[in-house]
């Protein structure tokens, strides 16, 4: 199966997506589109998994069964990174959001300093939740780095815009920003031996990533990874180990090493459709593939907002652009309006913008298909010629 | 559809029951079996909701069919046990287990100390936990104010076993304790005015349940109300509002207030079938019914366990058996290995005892068949027969 797969299969832009599959084009934020290939398996296997005669709900945590998905999925999330051996994977649940205060908790304790980059919504919560707990009994200090709220998270910033505090604990930036549509293409430069915490959720597994760069990296699976209910998560040992011991068991990421994440009843599907998501990129070429086929993807969508300058105004500046979150704004709300209903009609959903932003948002993560883009490329294309 | 509905089905004991349907009989502890028909909605769903052209996987949490969906669940829920409308209903995440430091974080604060009655593996781990935080920062103290450990919790404490504390700030317990199969028929006796909190898990919904006795019941879904992936918590909401504010956003449980649930990325899929899992406690009659489906499909079991009491050995005392996992022991090791064996040819899985309690245990939640129930009462005749 190539990246490119799902294309061949889907309609003609020019008429309602529905009509081959009863689907649409999902350009959702996050839940998002899943591989129609992982959805047919998961029609198989809620009934019976694998000749069990127990659907995939319905199997022990602790059984067989569930062993041998765990370690599948841990297996295959491995190879796509080649993730050294001294990295575990944890499969931790509350969302990305749950890190935004097990982080602190574990390693912003007293006296300790944690660097925040904001360069989006979700980095700002993350601080946010930070710097509620600073001074707190039981925490340190969070600090502020750098922020690019002065136009309005439209860039990336450079490395001289960042100030470090004198000797941080750790430091966190989120390298893909899902409202704003911006996203880092390199790793922001830190000081010698200060672990790096990212924040990957929206573009995780999108393209290449050397994990060894970080001392933890976590996304919300429901962007390209697979539905809501799990966050990945890929710690160094060294690193959860020094996390704090005197906060409740199951707020130290060293409790989910063992057992493959398994202290208390994780959520067994949202792990199990993970793992069919990692076997469908390793089937469809791995990341570099991936990388590609969401480059061809974006490229029809950012040539149709550069074709009509006049008319789409893009969000991010050119060389921040994320290749999953594609925002722009048209003439007016009205015009908005118009556009998203119009696309609704031609079978392309969950175009508008995040309410921060306004105008529209169009993503596409790794099972959105080359066909949805194009037909979104065409549509804006001849949206600007009638209306601009 | 009758609760014994999925009985007409089933096939008959003497055969294995994987021949009509390609399933066994799950005796599992949870995640445990879900109805049939639930299953089938699944797999519909799974590819394309009610029209919408995108499946349940992929809908936006913040969409319409979401917020359908959630408010569907929710008003469900409530209707099951006629709900106070000063209870609110929250689908959590981290497991029952998330519980066990929410509670003291949210109660159990400076000055404040909070009483656990101790019956099984799970009460104990929530006591633990809270014991361990007792006297850190931001913490108060946790108080044992009963332990069944003395006789293996095979019993239900009575009330003049229990010395609660002088002011406690909350009492907390759990009904049904899954690994050594005893259950609470009746509600302990509390100080006038002391938040009651109940860990309902394994048999949340098994039979009628009166709210407005406590101030917060929670149960993991996946024994009798879906998948793994998020627990139910029903709390009187001057009760949360009560909760501290100096912990993170989401340990509060007064944040989970608004937007049904979503103040990050919920568990929806796990939401939507715990939703329709509902629907079908409904169908069935509801509370009162499930209750009676529960009660003639117990004594199948226990009826076996009593007529061959020189063979099978109860764990649980008569009077606080339970109705939804029942624990026994035969008389040797290698008698319980090729029980286990010898069941699972004839279509019966995940009958193993807990390594806590040893034997067997056979877990019949609301969705396991009567059909089952009764397979295995006569198994266990057929095989004390032949081996007693």
């Amino acid at each position: 199966m190539s990246p490119t797969a799902p294309a061949a299969s889907a309609p003609a832009p020019s008429k309602p997506a529905a009509a081959a599959s009863g689907r649409v084009f999902n350009f959702s934020a996050g839940p998002g589109v899943l591989p129609e290939d992982v959805l047919k398996q998961v029609q198989t296997d809620v009934w019976n998994i694998q000749g069990t005669g127990i659907g995939i709900l319905e199997h022990s945590h602790r059984g067989k069964l569930v062993d041998k998905v765990f370690a599948e999925c841990e297996a295959d999330i491995r190879a796509l990174a080649n993730i050294p051996a001294n990295y575990k994977i944890l499969y931790l649940t509350g969302g990305a959001s749950a890190q935004n205060h097990m982080i602190p908790m574990n390693w912003m304790t007293p006296g300790k300093t944690g660097d925040y980059l904001i360069t989006g919504h979700w980095s700002e919560q993350t601080y946010k939740q930070a710097q509620k707990l600073t001074g707190k009994p039981g925490y340190g200090a969070a600090n502020l780095a750098v922020t690019t709220a002065d136009k309005k998270h439209s860039y990336i910033p450079g490395d001289d815009q960042i100030k470090y505090s004198a000797s941080p604990a750790y430091i966190h930036y989120c390298s893909n920003n899902t409202l704003y549509g911006t996203e880092w293409f390199r790793i922001p430069k830190t000081p010698a031996g200060v672990p790096l915490i990212c924040d990957a959720s929206s573009h995780m597994y999108s393209r290449p990533i050397d994990i060894s760069r970080y001392a933890m990296v976590y996304a919300g699976a429901q962007k390209n990874l697979g539905p809501a209910g799990v966050t990945l998560c890929i710690i160094r040992e060294d690193f959860a180990e020094a996390g704090s011991k005197d906060i409740p068991d199951l707020l130290q990421y060293r409790k989910f090493i063992p057992e493959l994440s398994r202290p208390n009843t994780p959520p067994v599907f949202a792990v199990y459709v993970m793992g069919l998501c990692a076997k469908w990129i390793i089937k469809s070429g791995g990341l570099a593939a991936m990388q590609k086929h969401n480059e061809s993807k974006a490229k029809f969508i950012y040539d149709a907002i550069d074709a009509a300058p006049s008319f789409y105004q893009g969000h991010a500046q050119k060389d921040a652009r994320s290749l999953m979150n594609i925002t722009f704004r048209l003439p007016s709300d009205e015009m908005t309006d118009k556009f998203v209903k119009e696309a609704a009609a031609q079978g392309m959903d969950g175009l508008k913008g995040h309410r921060n932003v306004g105008g529209i948002r169009a993503s596409c993560y790794n099972a959105f298909p080359v066909a949805g883009c194009k037909a979104l490329g065409e549509f804006m294309r001849e949206f600007a010629r009638k209306n601009g």
